[in-house]
């Protein structure tokens, strides 16, 4: 079928896209289903059990069980229920919130592990011979599996009810080689400081998903836009997302965070104290944006900002009432997004952004960044350790402590956030283009609504 | 504006109130947000980085989060998830009770962390200086924080729908004060053994919050009580309440237990036992009172009373089958406080209890004030290694395990009982009287109704 | 009362039909409130704090709490919050779905820890003084009770709408005492290797449902099985089971796999992997045996077959290919059973299984321990360490690692299959006969509706 091909006839080629739609779906299942097949057998030539896992070395590691396992655990919840259930707010697109969230994220744990190991070992050792040596399968991969389907599952929100359900899943499959790229590149090359993954993680997901947003929109995006509300009830599922993303965030921030000089302990506390001024300022702003009255957008939205912001300094020697500060103005720019930006950049860019995740990932991601480039700017050894220091900023690289340049590494964040905006936004155009390109094929008729991709009981 | 002015006309009286309510209302958020400022402020002054947050210092304290984190998070959805969607049972207030549960929640952790420090320095060391040592932060002040914001929920809880939220944030202000200043009295100055703080939050909050809505109830209460109702959906929602509490209930009591002598596997087993002969014995009870129906009430609420009537004993030597008793009276005596006794209280005092926290918190909390009473009584040296009665009875105060007295050790736990009840009586009883004073300004007219806070989408 | 008495006329028939009723429905709250009380005396005789609980035992365990209580909670969460909503999809069943979760639930960690105590020690000591000595209580016995629970709630799913809740308990009081005899000549006799529990609870737990909704199907049950279907809602309620449970089943596996040669991290890693192939796999395979739709009931279910299917292999050395294969053939086989075999077996046998638990749990659970008679039969010492070898396969029985026969070990995997479905077919039948004998005492009168059991607000 040539893509692009005239049709004089509306009705025909409505017709005739049907066809190739039923032809494009049923493709669609089956080059998934030997995608997974081929990640088995991916999995089964590149990776091994680590030397935590494995049963024949001699290691006993049972205490990175206790270590990382709880936090591996809120990870899970945050990404399955946390994003699941926050996105159950469409009043009649609610399985398929939590369906695709499901589906998306049990395919990016499997790929996201193979990108992030690819690009990693790449990256880092810089001759072919690195890629022959297995990926060594512990809970630190298991976790960073879980921010891959994190980054995509953010996306997914920008683009929410008017994708189907393979076009999702191509979004996901070009995603994550960006996503594992541009964190390779972070990581390990301009060595970023960002255990919470505001830039990596939050930035990245957000501009990537409002680029697809922007570049692959249904013709029909419009009229339909009325339908994308939410209702009584869905609101209170969508409060089950939020209650347990404000929970647990202080274990995403921390989950690879390490545990020397007190690392982890600080990351839990700062993002606890940011999240709490974060979620009583947003009541306040929402009332003060909103004319005396609360929206349960911003309620279950722009009191999890905090999380995003502290994330990229979550770590840095911030003190309780810099991380509160950061919180706070976390909420603000946030409730300000959805009280007011949001639906400018929808009435003069036709920028729809379903689940406002400019608003939550994207602003706040960017304030963390810049954050961080102040805090390590100002940054000094006297005020970390000397484990402290190394812990910290990665951008120190095995140097003395007392060699530690502060401008070199807040310069760092700042490259970082660039490169990272710089890739979301061009791949997510690519994937944008590329997806509208085959939309022939599969694509969304009827928006916002489940009838579609669900057998439903009579 | 002058207070109790008298008004000739309902109609202008109606219309100046709302002139008031309005000012009254944009008011209390620009004074809460002074007021979240200024606690940046203090954290600024007042707090720090304690030795295992802190990079700067040496200790390397990383298995306190192992042995603390996992409980603080169980303790953190109890408090958001559980107190909030328990309380989504009024099917027209779902949206205010979770979010207001959020909203005070966020709050009272900072409040509640300033206020307990506070008060607990001055106990502790009676001198002046020793509000010049900063607060140390760390992950056991961050569980004060949340059992700060427990007690002001259970308060809520016998409130809910009949104060607009700047009345609860104002209870919340109050009530933070004078329960730090209660807790420091029962555990600084009477010593008190309340591991899972049966007395200090579950005591308190609940007499505190019947306080406050016995003498802050809305004129328009009566004939608006038929609102107070829940429907097939919201019934389900505050199942998840439920099910979150009564899962985690073990770490609430044990999060703070400390782990000498084994004392937080026996806080969990005996609150486990407890939970379960509760959970069970409610059904037969709910039978029995409700003529061989179910009630949902009592499966949503009687079921934890176990929780809380096992608390101020769960880490003694209660032995398994002490404290399955314990559950079960709980479960007895919440059962016939749902069934019988809270239609009394109504119709005799006047003293609406929306989500009856007299039979959830109230009777099994000082159920469980007089076990302790009697197991302090009873208990002695050989029941306990020296370590073990140090743990358990504060009372001890570092004398020589051989020296402990169990009648000193039994009559703290009155004391503190009697101490509990009467700060909660008059603190809820002042309170409700300010509330009053000022409802003018602010108050809710359209009782157990999400609409007068909240937008709704049309 | 003569069972089985000949009644001439319908109508008195059914008058005297529901005074029995009554009486048996009085008869058997008060019969468990006595065995509620005999269990607490059955405790106190038999039970005592084990060594790392007691305050007197010098050992301090903490360490214990950190390893163990983590992977309980999970587990607590899945039983109560993952079972009582994943059945929750019962449109007006809801509330006993969740209600009676907790009630079988409180009830079996008590009786099952008695149970699984009492037959463990007679088969582990074969003397009669084995018996006095005393159930040492701990965590580790929390997650046998949790596990007991687990299995009469599988088989709950089988009967789910069609039994009265005392029904249930009956089912669940001889349930327990099968389950945990049979559980104890795998783990004593056979020396059975199945760290996730897929047959001793799994295959166990859904063919004895399957047997007892099979013998004790009410007589109304053909004409009323349109009742038996879900409402937009109430599938989103059961989304929040089906997360929970899919994202813990790590937990469940490795709950009790400890720690030594790296078994539980092995564990973890396998689960996870399984899953996610398993959830993925899914989506697919719905879309193939569903015409290009996606149904509720697979994502809700068939998504978590991985769990089960790894189960019994989980703490093997099966790579992390081989758990992603077992996940896939999980999710095939479950959503098979789902699209086509449980209607031909509903037509062809009459055997009505609400949850479809012989698609989640009985298909699954045979292909572990098939998969596990593999592994087995091809392991040796070589690809596990002297320890690896003797943690997961206790057949070798404090045996010299080089003695290790794979053939023994293999052999034993499906005696102990086997075994179970012997067990659970004959112990479900007798149980199913006896509740169908007792059947006019207590019924459920009008399937897979609240309204019988449960008061109603107006």
């Amino acid at each position: 079928m040539a893509i692009g091909e005239v049709t004089p006839f509306g009705q025909n080629a409505r017709k005739r896209g049907s066809a190739e739609e039923g032809a494009g779906e049923k493709f669609s299942t089956y080059f998934f289903l030997v995608f997974q097949i081929l990640m088995v057998v991916a999995f089964g030539l590149f990776a091994e059990y680590g030397v935590a896992v494995h049963p024949d070395k001699a290691v006993d590691n049972g205490a990175s069980v206790e270590e990382i396992y709880p936090l591996y655990q809120d990870v899970h919840i945050m990404v399955f229920v946390g994003f699941g259930f926050l996105m159950t707010f469409l009043y009649k697109y609610a399985w398929s919130s939590v369906s695709f969230t499901l589906m998306i994220g049990a395919f990016c744990i499997q790929w996201g592990i193979l990108c992030v190991s690819f690009w990693d070992k790449l990256f880092k050792n810089r001759d072919e011979e690195a890629l022959d040596v297995k990926i060594e399968m512990n809970l630190g991969v298991l976790v960073e599996g879980d921010f891959s389907a994190a980054a995509v599952l953010i996306s997914m929100g920008a683009v929410l009810g008017k994708l189907s359900p393979m076009q999702l899943m191509f979004m996901a499959l070009f995603e994550i080689i960006i996503y594992a790229l541009n964190r390779a590149i972070l990581v390990d090359e301009l060595l970023v400081s960002d255990v919470g993954g505001s830039m990596v993680i939050h930035t990245f997901g957000a501009y990537f998903g409002l680029a697809v947003a922007f570049w692959a929109r249904p013709t029909n995006q419009k009229e339909r836009l009325s339908e994308a509300k939410s209702s009584y009830n869905s609101d209170n599922f969508a409060m089950i997302g939020t209650l347990f993303l404000w929970c647990y965030w202080p274990s995403f921030n921390s989950a690879l965070a390490g545990n020397s000089a007190n690392t982890r302990q600080r990351v839990i506390v700062n993002t606890v104290f940011s999240l709490a001024t974060c979620g009583f300022t947003t009541f306040l702003m929402s009332r003060i944006f909103r004319k005396g009255k609360l929206s349960m957008v911003d309620v279950q939205n722009a009191t999890l900002a905090g999380g995003v912001a502290i994330g990229a300094c979550a770590n840095m020697n911030t003190n309780i009432w810099g991380a509160m500060t950061l919180g706070g103005l976390g909420a603000i720019v946030s409730c300000f997004g959805y009280a007011k930006l949001q639906g400018i950049l929808e009435s003069k860019l036709g920028l729809h952004d379903t689940c406002g995740v400019h608003n939550l990932h994207g602003m706040p991601g960017v304030l963390s960044a810049i954050a961080s480039f102040i805090f390590a700017l100002t940054a000094s050894e006297k005020d970390y350790s000397a484990a402290g220091i190394q812990q910290v900023f990665p951008s120190l690289n095995g140097d003395s402590p007392s060699d530690f340049d502060a401008t070199d590494a807040g310069l760092r964040q700042l490259y970082s956030l660039a490169c990272t905006l710089a890739f979301a936004l061009v791949g997510g155009t690519m994937t944008g283009l590329i997806i509208r390109a085959f939309s022939r094929f599969t694509k969304q008729q009827t928006l916002f609504d489940d009838e579609e991709s669900f057998e439903k009981e009579d």
